[in-house]
């Protein structure tokens, strides 16, 4: 165990960076060394994070060579188009790199740029990071110098579809995901339509004509099936709910299959953060809540048609504990530390 | 306007029960006669019901023909299985009904019997009861003797729906209706699941190896349909909100189509509690909060795909106030009236 | 009857607003004249507040004597020191004027000076203004061109503690209000701290050293108990709720009373929008979320102690429902005209 | 660390019982060795529990000797009146008890035999009871067999007041506890009033004519004031929030006080469990949630009023978490430990 990772969080002002903070300190083998936010530098992070108070004593710092130079690994949960621009710096100076954000998450530069709206400042990097899904890609995360961190809508909707598309015997033009997030999906943005007297109490769909998430998804689904599904259905809505997402996923089995819960167990078993539940279960999200499970349960029907049920905590396997996750395979630790606390319910 | 409707409730315990107390006693041609419940009998309402205090000054009486027997209408908010037992005594006395339950929803009395898990008592009046979705039976209702108002669900996916499927657009194999409710969708049942401490901050899924209103629903999708479609994929969710109903519906279109938009638009034209959005729009359930409105969203991807947003407010154009509708109608009365209140906003 | 109000709302793009549309347009002696919003100009009413699509059709305005000058009446619904700058113009217009915040309700200019930061444009106007309490000023109110409607909080406590001071009772250094507000009392306000994923699931006091409504309260307590009490301790709260004030108020006995229940039931009797509750009652804010009443429960200890609970929608009877209230006394209306809806429960 | 302590829970079917188990597992000194429920006896523990699969494998059993004769400690998370009938078996056989019910709070069996209307079983261990609050009873609690653990309510008001009783310093007759739970301090009892249609968006007092935590509260000032304050005024409020107490406590201070802002940081320095905050603070309740910690904001007026914010997890500081302080106490680990995570937020 020998000696520490020294971490730092780049943007830890927002609701991905206190979630980072919350599983870093009761992480046995890091050293949080740096916690930086441009709108903070100065503060104390407690003031902004109530809860953290007794539990991280740093002050937010300005990001920059300084700050970061230290550091074995830096977390970039910034808004988009940040990571890129201080990703290259950070690896030539051999600092391993997890951004939470998008930037390094669609392989086609010009998707991503029209998608994300503005031009990637580090093109070259986009082949070299690796899409830090452990269930599907663990053996290049161990390897890897930058990791791009899944997108919390993607890590639940991919995991839901992954062993039916890997097999091939899903319809592929018959791909539906009807996604249901917490309002702390939004990060902590302070718009009128994320105040709590306009979500609470109410519930509906957002982005139906497109949601960023979409290419993201298609390019996954995509490898997964060797380019046999190239497209889905993707409609989030907003659940006034603080964390938390359910995606119900649907689509149509294109051939025989034999035992469709056999083949998510199977796909799973070893698998330590997914777990399928006994056929006609309803996960909800609260049974992972604060952890870093997928709970996923599958219906079939007489017709043909398929209903996977997937959850997962937005902030923890959609977007800290998943980056923690990598950061273990990354530096050779029990893929599992740090990331053993239970579900907090009620 | 003359004289008033005599107006009796059997069964105003539950949260259907409340509202149409409090729709009925703002009715400008309702006398609210007598509103009974066996487990209440003898308290007064505004006990159970303390929004009623200053407005319903009843007792709960135990229902029976002594206290119904003066009424012209009658509405049943009972759990199943009540209406069916006591609804042929009042049509005989001349006593219109309306059916808040599922007793009468169903023509097929072997599919009801199975669905609800009991023998129906008067199967004879599955034939004479009206489905009392106005958009659709107006013409029926307003000479109907018994009326079997719609569940909340289906009230939400039909009208979504309804416009393509007269129009025989839709493949008839695509439907999906994915379908969130508010807590109230459950009536006031006291069971754990219902708990505030099980509900709140979290999101699930539930009865997805089937729900009773999906043969409700295929019985009128396959009506307005001529019989082509005769199967939907219904997926019921629980939202931790109090009210509100939100369908996301998604079917393919199977011909071509000028203008879907123009379609719902002229469709539901003259309806006064339809709204169809302008399109791209995403409504929430708290723009119809308290009042009877139905706002529908559609949505067409190139792909073919269409994607319908409806929202209802599950205890008013979901239940109370459809049932009030259904009696301006039966009672030749302009059929807004005592439904005109704007949406409760926050 | 006659003619109809043309009514004016100035600042009608928050919560107070959109509350005051919902009840207006339900008035029968009233045509909704104008509704300004210096941020919302050109757009829609309904593209802000959807609740109001097919109820209002008009669009927001720019504040001016154009747009205000055929009004009757105009009420304010803006931040502090808006109404100060523009109540004397409308009031030389024969224009009726009602401020819903809190310019014209602090008769001592300096006090106001001190709480509000900034310096006040009309003093004059504050000794015209009528502190608009129907249940302490109905005959002034009447009469008036001016009105300052209370603030939500001291609405709340004044009717709570009104009948034990009107008589003396209480011991003048006992008083206590702690009070519980639901988050739509901040206004739609744009801070983090009143983001949902700030506010939901959690509970806190604030402004504890001091808040703008306690010169308020303090003010009318003088006046009531004829100087005796001049200091309440007051001490606000954020409940996780939309809508809902509940003041539960503390006070020692100074003298023997006989009968505290009785002292409130005669006091409030004739009063159409006080409630007072039978003994050991415990009202819950939803008793009157979306109406004008006031519900008032009183307990008395053997230890002197007397604790009252007193609950409004401060939205309605805490803003826009006493601001309509205080409209139908300044025209002659009868005072209950659009406010009879029932609450809304669950 | 040796040999672990090997622990049972009877009651493991409430929301108390889940959370032991929640901490329990992640106890480095604990083995949990039976977990029993009479009314889920044979059914595995994360079929009503979700969150703890994957964490807890054990089924629920009968409570009796064979189930718990191989434990060195029993917690009780019973409704009250079981574990005084089972502690004395219990303590003669070697294992020691720390029961999160009421049983044997209260010294004096009349006073407890009223407030809970029933006969206590066991009066003779009322005496060697010790009060399981650390903060007060260290040294005692180091040496018990048996531990009552405080209420919730009590936990937060106790420590708030504390200080300044032990100091002499408030009028004794000025005394008010204006206190708040979440829904999860009921406990999972399936009654309507604690439906989420009844709790959510509403905000109601309860027990104002008396409360079972009032006599607790009142013995333990009693005990720290040397018998000087012997009442307090204790008003329980009912939040629409799972978790979380706020306690905001009223007092006079009775002679000359120098700065109690520096009683409080003296007096909870060394407590690990307990956290000052800095002058003029407003604790939330979620900067504690899922974790330990009572926070403490004290806030003094002119007048000699002083107001205290006292913040717990009601689940945590105010059930669990603090028995497992008292078992860590009670078998000489380290007291922090299996205690250390950070609170959830958001």
């Amino acid at each position: 165990m020998a000696e520490l990772i020294r971490v730092g969080v780049v943007g830890g002002s927002g609701y991905t960076g206190v979630e980072l903070l919350r599983l870093l300190v009761s992480h046995p083998n890091v050293s949080l060394t740096a916690v930086t936010s441009r709108s903070y530098a100065g503060d104390a992070v407690s003031e902004h994070f109530p809860n953290m108070r007794g539990w991280v004593d740093l002050q937010f710092q300005q990001p920059n060579a300084d700050t970061l130079g230290e550091c074995d690994l830096v977390f970039f949960a910034t808004p988009n188009g940040v990571a890129m621009g201080m990703a290259r710096e950070l690896l030539d100076a051999g600092i391993k790199v997890i951004d939470l954000a998008a930037d390094f998450r669609i392989r086609n530069v010009r998707v991503w740029e029209q998608w994300y709206g503005m031009s990637h400042s580090s093109p070259e990097l986009l082949q070299e990071a690796v899409y830090g899904l452990p269930e599907l890609n663990r053996e290049s995360i161990r390897k890897a110098r930058l990791v791009a961190n899944p997108g919390c809508y993607p890590t639940a909707v991919i995991l839901g579809f992954l062993p039916m598309l890997e097999s091939g015997f899903l319809d592929p033009n018959s791909l539906i995901a009807d996604a249901k997030s917490g309002v702390s999906g939004a990060g902590r943005k302070v718009e009128t339509g994320y105040l709590y007297a306009e979500v609470a109490d109410s519930f509906r769909a957002y982005g139906v004509s497109g949601h960023r998430h979409s290419p993201e998804i298609c390019q996954i689904l995509s490898e997964v099936s060797s380019g046999v599904v190239s497209q889905v259905t993707f409609v989030p809505h907003l659940v006034p709910m603080i964390r938390g997402i359910h995606a119900t996923l649907y689509g149509r089995l294109g051939g025989s299959v034999e035992d469709v819960q056999s083949l998510y167990r199977c796909r799973y078993e070893t698998e330590p953060f997914v777990d399928v539940l006994s056929a006609g279960s309803h996960p909800d999200t609260r049974s992972v809540r604060g952890s870093n499970i997928c709970r996923i349960a599958v219906h079939r029907r007489e017709t043909g048609q398929v209903i996977v049920l997937s959850v997962i905590d937005n902030l923890v396997k959609g977007a800290a504990g998943q980056a923690i996750h990598n950061m273990n395979l990354m530096f050779g630790l029990d893929e599992v530390t740090g990331l053993e606390g239970a579900p907090l319910l009620p």
